[in-house]
């Protein structure tokens, strides 16, 4: 399969789950006036908010994933498959949230969905880098490690959401939502590298469209 | 990001979110003839005929921004996921409308939900044409400013119907219609600028299909 | 806004209707075996196949026309969009007919929605016919008034069926039938003209794949 | 229509029911716990599971078809659109299987579904076959026939599982997973030989990129 396909499918999906979360906040309770409904609903609207901007995180890390890609083959096709699975899972996870008002298991399981996304990106993306069979030949070598271990430091952190889920909750909601701060806050560091990364491959037309 | 993937995948989520603003018109009540049924959704229906308009409005909207759009950066990338989420809100808001048969709160909603969007299209816009640094060299000067009161004045509206929803609720309905409205009629005002500025750029194939 | 675009987006929203068909069967009542909740859904199934084989005939219907529009304006945009608004109110006028055994109100207005359609299809394309302006200079004369009467026929047939609706409903559902029937069995007599004006307009890369 | 527009819109139609497949799987019951939730839809999310790797094999199985298809006609559209009903039935099936507790019947229905797609699969690929019209002229002999085993070997295995619905319920849902497992483990026998055939037809350009 080309990966055109691959990123068009994984696309589809992405938006899908991104605008499915908002099914899980409905107003309910005949008889209410909209602001009774909607002040019940107020949380679920925040884990709403939450999930979107993870689900977007996680498209914009798989895009950048994936520029570095140059070919697929069936092992990758199925990671890339398993990686959408649990995307997919995230609405129920956030939903259990919503239900449950954020009670510990929630967190639990919300948070290793999260944990599991980047496990199988981590493992997507080593096994592309694998003696450098998939990725593309100008790709910097130290950008391999680089993206690792973007993968596999938000696992820490959701990992320490889900120890605390039983003392503090607040306080782990507030750990998940640090990881998504952190990519789409001003981040220099984070920039430098990646277009770094994207320069030593010289590929001028990814950001310019095709207007 | 490519500018053609981020519009893509905009264009997915509006797709989306156009159609799940029927999964809120459906029939209930077991033992109902099908007239019964039809007869208590009729004011579902009227919300979601206005919602869709107002997401076909937007998704326009979208499109022409994104025509005069050049280069995308992160923090573009970031305003433009925000202005999906708000979009992904929209069914949630017509739900409220139609679950409290359009009171008060539910209009300020709807409306402070258009408003927002409004306000992080205008902001987007802002962004791009910031020192002219995304925005097509041969973009007109002139018509930055001329997008930016299109994505300002319909606030001032949705504003209005906001502030009238206590005492005017089918005046504040009439004015949400009132903005899709301009846009939809025959305009030769804005018709006249837009293909100016369209000309301006000479981008022939973008009238022109692939046929 | 390019043809490309619109037929990209206009196909998303077709998808999307045509796989939220199935969110209406769905099985309920705990405690039942699957035997007994399948049996209970078998009439859904029915009106989603019919559903789901309607949408499909005015998916290739919408194609075979765009691929005769050679550019866009403002006006067939908000045409086409009137048409998607409809084809979104499809499943509501599944559910309807599901939710109501196929009872009188709810056949007539499952077959307006279908009129309404082919009204709107006709209207698109005679305004893109209108002085030729929006159409291939290729395209024969003839197949304007051609595809016109394509879109007029239906109509008849489902305006027989909703006036049959309070005697003989399976007369109208069967009605509902005819039209897909035609365009899916075999039939020398469409396939003679749509092949003759497409070989006329000389597009031999329409039907050969990028494979 | 073009075989890439026919490739696209089914592409959207699986995304779409691959994603659908979590809303079957929601947290019920006010005033329960998270844990006492995620306990009562465990099996739920295993049907999931199960599911959502169906439907990305089947997806994987069409693209596969897809690539050694060089032209359509309406006859090939309308196999296809049947496969597309098929698969768009997958989230009800599994929604039976999860509301029944899988039970006889519920398994007799989803194994039908999975036969009945392989079905339609395998007449699409043997109507394209006919004379060779429909696919590529450099596609080796041999493959028209392997393709069609692949297609139907599933079948017996399906069949088997229903045959032992009443009896032996765990079985058969382990026959249901041995086909997807056929063809995601590393599978030297059947990558040989797509890849010969894809090597065969020489289409470089289809395991690269546009990165």
């Amino acid at each position: 399969m080309s990966k055109g396909r691959l990123e068009a499918f994984s696309d589809g999906v992405f938006a899908i789950v991104i605008t499915l979360l908002i099914l899980d906040v409905r107003p309910e309770g005949s008889g209410l006036t909209g602001w009774q409904m909607f002040a019940h609903d107020w949380h679920k609207i925040l884990i709403f908010v939450l999930s979107f901007v993870m689900v977007g995180v996680y498209w914009i890390s798989h895009h950048h994933m994936m520029h570095f890609i140059a070919a697929t083959d069936r092992t990758l096709l199925w990671f890339n498959l398993s990686l959408l699975l649990v995307v997919v899972f995230i609405p129920y996870a956030a939903a259990l949230m919503s239900a449950s008002h954020a009670d510990a298991t929630a967190i639990r399981i919300y948070g290793s969905t999260l944990i599991l996304i980047n496990l199988i990106g981590a493992a997507l993306w080593w096994y592309a880098n694998l003696k450098r069979r998939l990725v593309h030949s100008t790709m910097p070598e130290w950008f391999a490690g680089f993206v690792l271990r973007l993968q596999t430091a938000p696992m820490l952190i959701y990992g320490l959401a889900i120890a605390l889920a039983s003392w503090q909750r607040f306080v782990s909601l507030a750990l998940f939502a640090v990881v998504p701060a952190f990519f789409i806050l001003p981040n220099p560091w984070l920039e430098k590298r990646i277009s770094g990364a994207r320069e030593a491959m010289l590929t001028p037309e990814d950001s310019i469209g095709q207007g």
